[in-house]
């Protein structure tokens, strides 16, 4: 018999996750299908690994890339630790709660490292088509070699598609933005905080983006931080030169106006107002259509595609779990792929996503919101091996950080909390975040902000 | 019979000439084929729309505009005029020699307007595959209508890429890019010049975006304009806050550092390092692979895809003639669809491009890349009805602007030249260039700076 073949679309978190299922299934010695995972990037790390460039690439591709220089995880590390590699197994020693995305990056690919990678890696390749045969009872994926910029199509006995959802903007438009003289961009392309020292910026959004942008822009010097929401305010104690507004009306010249009547003067615009799930390579049958939010439907466990359940996605769900969920639907995917659980029909499928849905929809808090994902991370790792973790725990961590931002929004990165892999607590970072203008590994693990007084001293 | 069927991938100035063309023979009574137009934009007009995007557009598609504001014709328009449709007819009395962008699309958009185009125009509907079918003899075009997300297919006898070739960015790269305290773009990017008032930039590249982005940041209050070059200056007498320097070797913080040793403080980095040819919608067998050059190769007469010449390209060469180049293709490619004129056999195609190659490659200076690029439109409207119109004034009108631009870079948009097609002498503009901060069609087509004082002075 042949073996069968699969076709993991992305590398990040979630893509690297599917090639550790089948790695770790292969080490316990059983016979895990072909594996192929197309990356459009250079390297593995998906949206974790830093670019300067914005818009196009140097292929003419869409950048992937939405993070930003001086960007720290905005969630406790001990809220999405691998449960099968820990914080401390990686560094050696236990690190703060609050990494820079270099660390967090560095964590990602040390497990990868690690791992005998179980997958043949094809990088700088696009996934530029899929196509079901119904006859042939497969897909054919169609790619493109980037550097040899050569065409070619494979085919897969099934697709796992973690393409990642937080890189195509969603960017609306407001009147006078035309004549808007200043620059006018949306978070995915935000990099460099520096830019915006001494300026009046106004973010449209209230959310992550908005908060952490913002956040950062502030620390790097801006002027003045001007919000607009459309439904809530963020709400935080924030610091002098901040301010709320409802939604933005129109531009004229460099005045921006408010829905309420106010106004002010500002010098850039950044569109902080969320992202698309976007998948111009697959057809309208496998495609995925939803808004960003907890439990998007067609999907079985939030994995299978119903309508043919040999396509699976990974990630699709607005993350308050990031990683550890990637790894539990990976797992899921893998037993999947291998026929180790057998799907309920596809009526029994759709019935049981409508039960979700319908409690996702009643949820009425962010507190709510975390009980939520940590029940369908539960349900999901009742299927398979994925190591077992305190999620009653981590819940707890996830609810005491939502405190914490709302006691500090620049204090709340300064706070320590203990891993449910190992129990310790982590210990506080030698230099608070606001002055911590350093965002390297190497600055971030450094003993202390001098690190010779650091070693006299003990 | 059933009527052929023509896809035109694009509507910009090429592929409004290509409808432009099969309407006229319409209206001298030709029976001609069904037309099909595929446009990714909501309008047509191609890269002369304005938009404020930049990278991605509200579909996610990569922006195809990388025109910004503040922009005027680098060349006379009387190098351009359609040789059927003057400046004259369209405006009703004679204008300037150098328009904004506005003033240019509304006279390509004019003659659209007043004909009568044979063509059914799909707007955002960006072409996504072509695929030749041997035994069909004919193309599929797959496309995506982004307004319903709908992809779909139709079967077309010939195909008329006029997709334009200067959207996706070359950018290159340079150590010290991922540490830049600022903002790192490509010209693709540029918008408003108001962004960099009071900044020190530097603009990578040596050519027209570097040469015209770099005025219009003068002209606006930037503090200084830093060049690097590859192979040679700009070379012009530049005002005072200009510097031309080598080939950037890298940055360390804010400082640049050229290969010869120098280093300068800037703010900012603008690309202007120029654009790919790049056609993700075409298989390998179907693809133009070339630099920006006058004589790409693989097309016979700069038009017919010599492997297939039912696939026919439009605009692909680099511009001294544009509009009016752009039509003796289309009226080219209109009668190679038509069947009045019949293609040598491949070999003698292939040869022909050959000797113009040759040609090319011995070119020394602009002035014979004018006679080049003349001999060229001369020798296609050789072949078709295009309207004559006299190619030898027009080459000595890009001679003298050549001339004027050394004279005075910042000096040489106040110049007038004649209209080769009605004769007439073009007026000066009410304002000279450096100061007309004002690019709009109603600021250009006001009968002076101060209308009032201008009838009275009558
Ligand atoms: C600005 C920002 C900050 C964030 N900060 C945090 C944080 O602090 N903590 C946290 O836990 N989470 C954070 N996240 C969430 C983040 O999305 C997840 O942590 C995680 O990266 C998701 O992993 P993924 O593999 O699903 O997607 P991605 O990381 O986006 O990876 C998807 C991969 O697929 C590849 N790909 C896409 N299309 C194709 C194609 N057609 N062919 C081949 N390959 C393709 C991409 O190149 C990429 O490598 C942040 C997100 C953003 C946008
Ligand atoms: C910054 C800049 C300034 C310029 N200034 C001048 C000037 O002053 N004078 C001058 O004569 N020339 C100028 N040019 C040259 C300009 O390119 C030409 O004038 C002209 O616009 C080329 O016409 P085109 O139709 O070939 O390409 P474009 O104008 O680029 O039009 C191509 C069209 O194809 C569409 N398209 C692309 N891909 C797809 C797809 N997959 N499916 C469907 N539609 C698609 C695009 O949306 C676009 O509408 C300038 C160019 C640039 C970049
Ligand atoms: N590590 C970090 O520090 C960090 C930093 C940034 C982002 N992230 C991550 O990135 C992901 C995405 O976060 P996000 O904030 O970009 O997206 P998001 O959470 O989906 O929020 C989108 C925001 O845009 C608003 N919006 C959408 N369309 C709008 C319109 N037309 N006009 C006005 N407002 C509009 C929404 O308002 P409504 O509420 O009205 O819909 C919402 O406030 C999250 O997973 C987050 O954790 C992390
Ligand atoms: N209306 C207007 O005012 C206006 C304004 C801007 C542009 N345009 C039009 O736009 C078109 C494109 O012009 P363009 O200037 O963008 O492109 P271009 O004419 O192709 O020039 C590209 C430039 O980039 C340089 N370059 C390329 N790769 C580089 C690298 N790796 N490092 C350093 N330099 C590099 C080239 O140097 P080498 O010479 O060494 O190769 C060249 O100087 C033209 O048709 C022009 O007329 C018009």
């Amino acid at each position: 018999m042949t073996k069968k073949r699969v076709a993991v679309i992305g590398a990040g978190p979630s893509g690297l996750a599917a090639l550790r299922a089948f790695s770790t299934a292969r080490k316990q010695g059983h016979d895990v299908p072909e594996i192929v995972c197309f990356e459009k990037q250079p390297s593995a790390g998906g949206i974790w690994n830093y670019t300067w460039r914005t818009g196009l690439d140097e292929y003419g591709e869409p950048v992937h890339g939405s993070m930003y220089r001086f960007l720290w995880s905005n969630g406790p590390k001990e809220g999405l630790e691998f449960s099968d590699y820990s914080f401390e197994e990686h560094f050696g020693r236990p690190i703060p709660s609050y990494p820079p995305r270099a660390v967090l990056l560095d964590y990602i690919l040390g497990r990868m490292k690690r791992d005998d990678l179980q997958g043949d890696m094809r990088y700088n390749t696009p996934v530029r088509d899929v196509q079901w045969d119904a006859d042939a009872d497969n897909f054919t994926v169609t790619v493109e070699d980037l550097a040899n910029s050569h065409v070619y199509s494979e085919r897969f006995d099934y697709v796992i598609c973690a393409s990642g959802h937080f890189s195509t903007p969603n960017v609306p438009t407001f009147p006078g933005f035309d004549l808007f003289p200043g620059r006018i961009l949306h978070a995915h392309d935000f990099r460099d905080a520096n830019e915006f020292t001494g300026k009046d910026i106004l973010l449209v959004g209230s959310s992550y983006s908005a908060e952490d942008i913002a956040s950062q822009c502030y620390k790097y010097g801006a002027k003045s931080i001007i919000f607009s929401y459309r439904s809530r305010p963020l709400g935080f104690d924030w610091p002098e030169g901040f301010s709320e507004h409802p939604l933005l009306e129109k531009v004229d010249g460099n005045i921006a106006y408010f829905s309420n009547g106010e106004s002010r003067k500002i010098d850039a615009i950044i569109l902080c107002t969320g992202y698309k799930h976007h998948f111009p390579f697959l057809p309208d049958a496998l495609r995925l259509k939803t808004n960003n939010r907890l439990y998007p439907l067609d999907l079985y466990k939030g994995v299978c595609w119903i309508d043919n359940p040999k396509l699976l996605y990974l990630g699709m769900q607005d993350q308050y779990y990031t990683f550890n969920m990637f790894d539990a639907q990976a797992w899921f995917a893998r037993d999947v792929v291998m026929g180790r659980l057998e799907l309920p029909a596809a009526a029994d499928m759709t019935a049981d996503t409508h039960v979700w849905r319908r409690r996702e929809e009643a949820l009425e808090d962010a507190y709510q919101e975390i009980d939520f994902q940590t029940d369908y991370v539960r349900d999901l790792m009742k299927y398979t091996d994925y190591p077992a973790f305190d999620l009653d725990k981590v819940a707890e961590i996830f609810k005491e950080w939502k405190h914490d931002k709302a006691e500090g929004i620049m204090t709340f990165r300064d706070r320590s909390y203990p891993s449910v892999l190992t129990g310790t607590m982590a210990p506080p970072h030698h230099t608070v975040w606001m002055k911590a203008l350093d965002d390297s590994l190497e600055a971030f693990l450094a003993p202390a902000a001098n690190p010779k007084h650091k070693v006299d001293a003990d």
